[in-house]
């Protein structure tokens, strides 16, 4: 449930970065985070502190409830379909 | 704005617990963390993984994104007053 729950972070991350168009390179500038820690986030391998999803949702420029809440549905719809 | 973030979320995790009754030992236990690891958070000393604090939020028996709506309820109410 923990590794769950980075990789469904980091799979938000993602889909919010590729639904502005912007690449690794780019998000990482924008959040002041370097490109590598993105990639790893993205693929689950590091679970972010709170600050640094601040970090990431303000240069997203979503809410960082916004995107727990979407991590949240994601978990419930795993735990459903499990069930 | 980043020791101000961790302050907040110590704030609120307080107040969740302090609404149930609960001892930090007791919090602690519950999520399965040491109580002076829920001390230093709850002073802002720390700043949480999101891995943690879904522990947290999940002892407490509240979604993390209310936890986090109401840190950034209070962000925006301290950029009004500051403004």
């Amino acid at each position: 449930m923990e590794q769950e729950l980075d990789k469904l972070v980091g799979i938000q991350i993602q889909l919010l970065r590729l639904s502005k168009g912007w690449s690794q390179e780019y998000l990482a500038e924008k959040s002041s985070l370097h490109r590598t820690y993105i990639s790893q986030l993205e693929r689950g391998l590091k679970s972010p502190s709170i600050r640094v999803l601040f970090q990431i949702t303000s240069a997203l420029e979503v809410p960082a409830s916004t995107l727990i809440k979407m991590v949240e549905d994601s978990l419930n719809a795993d735990e459903r379909g499990t069930n």
